[in-house]
């Protein structure tokens, strides 16, 4: 049984540094929470997380396919509950690709792969939230 | 209906920026699967969301019943599913206060406040993972 550990340390008000894998990421609400927003509010963290981890996995695939890409991104779109605690009931992924010639169906096949047997982050997420995506060729 | 952005941008190889809230947070994998450690993995950003969200709100609460808080910090540690996609289906958060004659009643009923009724990372989490909680006095 595999474990992470991470550690988010009270700095003052409502700002916080988190340390994960040795890296610190700084935490904190807006002004009208009383933050002084000297880093990002936690819950978009969530999307961040499915992000990365989908966009490393279709880097990863692609690159094994020697599809060559000039520019890639992938934006999510999360929505809130209206009913608190508020929580992200419907996820929407954009990969946004850039390249010569770029092989549509390889490109759809690494983010289908990734969505259904390598990405952890969306195996999570699709026992909570509406998970949906679409390719666009930059 | 709420809506949250967030962006990830491929820099080169397994590394990525993401930009939340207007903050960019360094993304990277591990030398093993040809990353370089130039930022923290995707996964476990999953954790912080949630440490981040708890800890703002007992420390919100805390400040409003009065409560002098000298340190504080949040520790989650997360167990990973045996199989693949791997992610977390158990969550245990640790909670480390250090202040003078510290109410633990108090302490209590804001971490219950949090992971009940505000904390919307805590809400979306106990659906997909067990999630446990203790509180250390430092």
């Amino acid at each position: 049984m595999e474990k992470t550990n991470i550690e988010v340390k009270w700095k003052n008000n409502m700002s916080f540094d988190a340390i994960v894998n040795g890296h610190v990421i700084p935490l904190d609400a807006e002004a009208s929470v009383g933050g002084q927003d000297q880093g990002p509010r936690p819950k978009p963290l969530i999307l961040v997380a499915l992000a990365g981890c989908t966009g490393m996995d279709v880097v990863s695939i692609l690159n094994k396919m020697r599809v060559e890409l000039e520019d890639f991104k992938v934006d999510v779109s999360g929505e809130l509950t209206d009913e608190h605690p508020k929580y992200f009931n419907k996820i929407h992924i954009t990969y946004s690709f850039k390249g010569k010639d770029l092989p549509m169906d390889k490109l759809e096949k690494a983010i289908n792969l990734s969505q259904e047997r390598y990405c952890g982050v969306s195996a999570m997420l699709i026992k909570v939230a509406e998970l949906t995506h679409e390719i666009v060729l930059m």
